[in-house]
C-alpha cells in the first residue's frame, strides 16, 4: 500500500498496534474458515486446496505466511463410490497457523479441532 | 461455556485481554463477510438477511451485539425483469458493527466501503 | 425479465424446457447448500436463518417457492456453554424443497440427509 | 459408487436421464459459484485458485471435466500497495466450463459475464 493509502487506512483505527496485529489475525482466520467451508473434497484434491488456501491467505494485507493442513477426516475407506470418495470441507478437518506482521508486531495464530472442546478453536498463538 | 472449558480454550491462548478482544472482533468480521458474499438479494429480501446476519454473528463467543445495513446497491431499477430484480452480496454493500466483550474489555469493530480507499474496510473502532 | 432480455439469455441455451427446468432447480440447490453451509447457527437462530434462506432462494430466476428446515442436530445439549450453544451449518441439518417453474414446467427438487447413504442427497422429487 | 448405492440415490428421483443430467449439472455450476464468490484473489494466486476450483469440481458425481479460467479483473493497476493488489473473487471474473455424464447422457454447461446481460449466466450449452 502507498504510504499515503496507508494513513487513510490507519486514520479509522483506535488501537494500539499489537492490538491492530491482533484484529488483523483474527479477520483471516474467520475469512478463510468461512470461505472454504463446505468444499468438496477427496483424497485425490487435498494438496491444491491446501495450496490455494494457503496462496490466497497470503496475500491478504499484513500476512506473511499461512500454513494449512486438511486432515481426511471422513475420506478413508471412501475409494470405492462416486458418492463416498468425497466429503465436503468441515471445521475439524482444518489445521491452519497464520504469521501476521504490522508495524513489526508478530502475531501467530492457529485453528485446529480441540478434542476436548470438541471445537475447531481458533487462537492466538503469540504476540510480540 | 462452562468455567472449566472457559480454562482450557483459555490455556491456548498467549496474549493479554484486549489483544483477544481485538482478535476475537477479527473473526467475527472476516466470517461474516465471508460466509455471505454472495448470497442472492433483492429489495425484497434485504431485511431479513440483515436480521439473520445479525441474529448469527451475536450468538458467537463474546459478541454482545450486532448492526447489519445491507445497502441496496447495484438493486436500483432492476425491478422490471426476473435476471435484473436481484444481485450477489458484495463488499460494498455491507455496513456492519460488531460489539465484543472478552473479561470486561470491550472491542467496537465495523465493516463499511470506504470511497477513498474503493476498499470495504474492517476497521477497529475503539476498545478498553 | 423483459421479453427482450428473455430471448438473450434463453439464446445461449441448447436444450429443451424440461432439462432447462432441471438445470435452474440443480443451480438453486447447490448454491443453497454451498452459500449457507458454516454459517453459524444455535437454537436460538435457527428460525431466522430458514426464513433468510428461503427469501433468497425465492428471488431467483424461475424459483416459485422455496421451503427449509434446518435440524438442531449438534445444538441439544449445548446450551450451557459459550462455545457450546451453537454450531456451524453442515449439510446433514438441511432439509430443503425448491420449487422451479420454466414456462410451464414444473421442477421440484429436494436435499436431505439419507442415512442409508450417509449423504446429503440432492434430487428431483418430480418434474413435468 | 457401488451398484447397490448407485440404486439407492436413483430410487429418489422421478426423471428421465437428460433431466438428470442437466440437474447434475446445474448442482455443480450453483455450487461452484457460492463456494468460491469472496475468495481473495491477486494477479499472483489466480493459477492456484483455478486449478483448485476445477480439481474439487471435477471430483464430484458424474462430472468428467471442469475448466475454469479468473479473468483479472479489478486487479489491474494494483501491484503497489497492500490493500490494492487483490480484490474478492466475483461472478463476472468468472468463465467456467462443465461436462457432466450420467449414464451415457453428456451434459456441458458453462457460466460467463454477458454484457448485455450484465450478469454472469450460467448456461446448458449442449446436452445428448
Amino acid at each position: 500500500m502507498t504510504k499515503k493509502m496507508d494513513q487513510v487506512a490507519d486514520s479509522y483505527f483506535n488501537c494500539n498496534d499489537s492490538e491492530r496485529a491482533a484484529f488483523e489475525l483474527g479477520i483471516k482466520l474467520g475469512a478463510l474458515f468461512h470461505q472454504f467451508i463446505g468444499t468438496p473434497v477427496s483424497s485425490e484434491n487435498l494438496d491444491i486446496l491446501e495450496r490455494a488456501i494457503e496462496k490466497t491467505t497470503e496475500r491478504q494485507a499484513f500476512v506473511t505466511k499461512a500454513e494449512v493442513k486438511i486432515l481426511p477426516k471422513g475420506l478413508e475407506n471412501r475409494t470405492e463410490s462416486a458418492f463416498f470418495d468425497y466429503t465436503t470441507l468441515s471445521g475439524d478437518m482444518l489445521e491452519v497457523k497464520v504469521y501476521v506482521n504490522f508495524k513489526g508486531v508478530e502475531a501467530v495464530g492457529r485453528m485446529e479441532y480441540i478434542s476436548e472442546l470438541d471445537y475447531p478453536l481458533m487462537y492466538l498463538e503469540s504476540i510480540g
